[in-house]
């Protein structure tokens, strides 16, 4: 094995990472929106005084997204993780929210 | 703090977890779509012998990653978190294709 240097690149991985930085572009705005939207919940969850984290509404979400990633090809667990890694984000986003709101 | 039954789900609330849903399915859809291109990333390395990580190529990306976040307001921090995440998913895809592939 060694490394790559530019000039060694095949063309087919060349062209396979120009669509995976796409996709990335793609990924780094929806989760740009998606903190966007829950950035609101947690300003909404703060003001009436309502729980960072919701149990019941994570268990809906983690069935659905493990249904979506079989429909696609994704892996589930994975799917399951990427949902998890996401919502901790979430969680202390809005555990800061609650800290700085007035009582 | 009490915790949301169904009933009691202000409307705004019920809005933005609508937009959240919709976004976790574009989400779910286009990881499934980057894994299909790594997955064929991989077959392309283990047929020429290349490493499954590039640490060059990994640079590159996280950059121009961070960069792309302070654009769309995503936190940069969390945008390398999250290409971490994905990335080790991707070199254990690798990892596996390699140990299977003839030598």
């Amino acid at each position: 094995m060694s490394d790559l240097t530019a000039g060694e690149i095949p063309p087919e991985l060349a062209s396979l990472r120009a669509s995976i930085d796409n996709i990335d572009a793609a990924l780094v705005h929806l989760l740009a929106e998606r903190f966007r939207a829950t950035q609101q919940v947690g300003h909404l969850k703060a003001a009436r005084g309502l729980p960072p984290s919701d149990p019941g509404r994570e268990a809906v979400q983690i069935k659905r997204l493990r249904e979506l990633a079989t429909q696609s090809g994704l892996d589930p667990h994975f799917a399951e993780k990427f949902l998890a890694f996401i919502v901790d984000e979430v969680i202390r986003h809005h555990e800061e929210i609650a800290a700085t709101s007035p009582e």
